[in-house]
């Protein structure tokens, strides 16, 4: 940690916060420089450290220099990390896809869309049955009923099942039905939501939350893994900006930028992160050349008529092509596809 | 509900939208323009009727007219809510102070923060038993000898209690010492959190995230308000932007804009929404004026040892010179203080 | 246009509005909803026409529903425009790729760099003889002096020049040298260059501002239209969010959402939009993906020793490495490149 | 600066960076630390040291310890500057307010704004004869004859004139009307224009752009403090950011910022900076108590008939009554206003 001083701290300010650094267990080394003088802390320390130096006299600002994830770090752990959960495979040069509507609405309706993005090339079903929405007006999903026609669409089809679990006492209940606990973006930061799924040894689909930064992503897959869960896939599914023409701004760079800073897998979201249909394919490929290690994106028997995000879901002809279109992709840039 | 069509919109395509409005059970009323189509869908309904309209043939886009609240809307009850809670009242033309340390470290170090604020013109405490944290490294609280501590201090004081509950499994046991559970920012659309302190008689304080729109954290307290509890009061504390040199950005302009569209109080984090004790003071000013009916400050005995956001809290001299300022800006916008 | 009134709009006032409206030239046309009424305006007017109607008696918000531009927009021209600049073609299909160091520094360095470039399948050469700087401190081009080096390039290697024109009085005199005016992100809106700039014959690479929003761009596209320049490229190269691990965030969801919009082609420039160079790469790739007709990228034959924009440059090697699994990728979906 | 290397940087890459500092003129201090090593680079240089390092070997980040701008630097001139032009008085305790109609549409009407905003306190006169405008259709001005109407409008109130001036060519002409030299948002960081108003010892307002950090502003003041011209006004009027129930979002903590960072008074815009009438008195209110040095507000006869910005304009009766009550909350905080 670097601690800048003011240009006008006195010598007596500077003392302190040597003297404040050493009480902490750091190392201090002062370096006097032409304009002001900094003073380096040295040694590893809990996050609180920096807060604690920032309100010393004389304090301009506190740099930190060490990220402060340790266990979700490519330096602690340099090869890629590959999640297989059942059908699906993600990571380490396997794109995995994982494909189906936003919400289960019925038992055909999810076994039809299992199928049929079995069928063109996923290799996981999505479908909600606990839904967080905006509005308490919205129709919230079917709970535990969604999740055994979940399970009966696994059953027919052989897909893994990733599905959203909102709440600490759901948990069990959802990871008996899941191949994958999903945690939506609202919930990122939901510390103890992260500690429950953690407990299990269920994969997990840990969704960015809209304003969340790199490190607070990290941070928040620190604490699944450090209940000893390995199995934590990054979801990038874009954040909130000025930008009004899409639902959400979908940065990209987080998949090369997590892929320096992380070995876990980035999967990556093209149908919340822009919200429109007619977005989602082009983006869907460059989500592919980005580097993704792979896709969930929102399929529809007959979007127009979906109780849920139906602007933002292909249907089966339009997610078929787009396989076809992501398999040329995924081989131009050196990616396994199912 | 404003179905706007493309330029190019065939005339089946809008027979066929006509035919879907009414299928919804809306009246339907088509307007020719000079360069396109648009079709007014007329009648309230649930907010998945926006989304199912967008994904029509030929539709370029669907304009909502109706705010998606209504408990919570100042159309409905034009009456500013005042809540109450102990010692504290917010709202009306009264304004409340909530102050306290981030997060309960000790009996002693509360008890002498209660004594401080209440002599300096606070009403109520704040005080973190349950702490979310960005780090699973960070310290955590102290839990229920936490919530302990904070009774005490009510007990030497007479001060309400402030302080955040993070999960449903705790809203029994929070429920009972405190006099406002607090929704944290990163809470704000944990909705079954939301129901549960629904479901109580406690007064609520719910943050507003930091990448939440005004109309998302009104349909968050309408999740609150719709369980029964009409005691609400949302507060401000920065959101997310660009900026870097604060550590949210505090845009005070909720402030009128939330007493236009909502009955509810509103009450304005300055240490949050600006994360550097220097900006604190000025902020907060700056708060009165724009009309809060509420204020909640970091205040610890010693920031420069505060076991958590040390480096925005105000130290004892400092809140009570803040305080004096406080009540002559309130003196010179007619608001009334404690 | 639609006026939405406010939901106890009085008679009078709906009265009035309907009255305003048709003294602005337009039609009106009144919907009695459930909750509120609204009046639909009817026929095209300047974008005045919406702001005066805002600050109407009883209006709670009006909505618009053409887009202000009109030249630019694809609903007008439904065909790609394709620009051609000497050796450079960017749309319709083909994939231009422009490179070269941020600013010309010495004869040497440009034709060096033209040559590389050129070696590796660039097909038009850029380089900064204006640069616009954050501080006054730092270089701030070579100016005429760097104009006639890159003309030097151009006869060397053939390339087409691209570079920034920053006033209107160097137009006539940067038009001189280069095939290309490039209008940089700062300067998208300065009306009076865009103006000086569409009374050229010169092609222009218009950037998008850090915060500007899609529609104002194309108005500032539509002003360079507007005085007889159809040859206008758009291009993306990052927004101003709260993220902090890249220097702009990215959003390639530009790409086809201006495809939908306009005709204009559309360049990416992973460089600015990233600003690291271990990103650059994957989101070239990434932006062949989404669609991008051209690509601005910033190539130096030693980026440790360049003047400016080091830390975002590729050197000699990285860049012919990239430009053949760019071929790749273009080929993968269906773009031809030189 | 701080030359952070990564976790797994060689001794080579170290030793190579050490080299590079010293070749840059710098002094350079290796430390080595529990997990990485950093190298402080003492002394003073140009803004490009940082970027040429930080394309160095293993080189993770490179931390600025030094504000870039220096002319403009509280730590450089601690006592505050207070602008006079003509009656207008800014900073140093005094309050200024310009206010007046977003354009000049005629004699009477500015004539009589300028009347009408004297009789309830303003110190200036705001009023545009060269209007930027995001659209080619829109009304642009009436340039020189709307320069006439101001001096008019000055000689009958005695009113000093602020008004913008949008180009290098016309700075001349506008400098010989009006009092205050207005650079508007959109062109901040347009040099060309910076360093022709520093080149007038004509006071300037340099507004702040939607996208523009804190130190981004201070270097573009510092354009123009560095050719001379000492008379800066700096002005907040709204950011942009993902909230779009006001048109920019007002960050008023940037006052107390720029009050510890720089000796430059600082003007609030509560007219763009919130974009609907309804808003601007609180947000007036609250800017005063914030401890700005001035204000800028859009007033006009007849805000439904203007010819710009109406939406945000108060009228007559709107703006004496909020100079009234600005009265009282610059009382409060010790501020002394006209």
């Amino acid at each position: 940690m670097i601690v800048v001083m003011e240009r006008n701290a006195t010598k007596e300010q500077v003392e302190h916060m040597v003297q404040r650094v050493e009480s902490l267990g750091l190392k201090s080394h002062v370096i006097v420089g032409a304009e002001r003088t900094v003073i380096a802390a040295i040694g590893t320390k809990r996050p609180e450290t920096r807060q604690s130096l920032e309100s010393g006299p004389g304090v301009a600002e506190v740099v930190p220099i060490l990220a402060p994830y340790k266990v979700a770090s490519r330096e602690v752990k340099p090869e890629p990390t590959q999640v297989r959960a059942g059908s699906l495979t993600v990571g380490a040069g396997v794109l995995g896809v994982i494909a189906g509507p936003c919400s289960v609405e019925n038992e055909s309706q999810i076994v039809e869309a299992a199928r049929a993005v079995k069928a063109a090339g996923a290799t996981a079903l999505r479908g909600g049955a606990f839904k967080p929405r905006t509005s308490p007006y919205s129709f919230q999903g079917l709970k535990e009923d969604g999740l055994k026609m979940l399970a009966t669409a696994r059953q027919e089809t052989g897909l893994a099942i990733v599905t959203e679990v909102m709440s600490t006492e759901d948990v069990e209940l959802v990871a008996k039905y899941a191949d994958v606990l999903q945690i939506g973006a609202r919930n990122m930061q939901n510390y103890r939501l992260l500690e429950a799924v953690g407990h299990t040894r269920t994969a997990v689909l840990l969704k960015r939350g809209p304003a969340a930064t790199m490190e607070e992503l990290l941070l928040a897959a620190e604490y699944i893994l450090n209940e000893g869960n390995s199995q934590v896939m990054l979801c990038e599914r874009g954040i909130r900006t000025f930008e009004a023409h899409t639902r959400f701004t979908l940065p990209l760079a987080s998949v090369p930028y997590l892929h320096h800073k992380t070995h876990l897998p980035v999967v990556v979201d093209p149908s919340h992160g822009t919200g429109h249909t007619y977005l989602i394919p082009d983006m869907t490929l460059a989500s592919v050349a980005a580097g993704a290690d792979g896709l969930i994106l929102e399929v529809h028997p007959d979007p127009e008529k979906a109780m849920s995000d139906g602007y933002q879901s292909l249907n089966f002809p339009q997610f078929t092509d787009l396989m076809e279109r992501c398999r040329r992709v995924a081989a131009a840039v050196g990616k396994s596809m199912a």
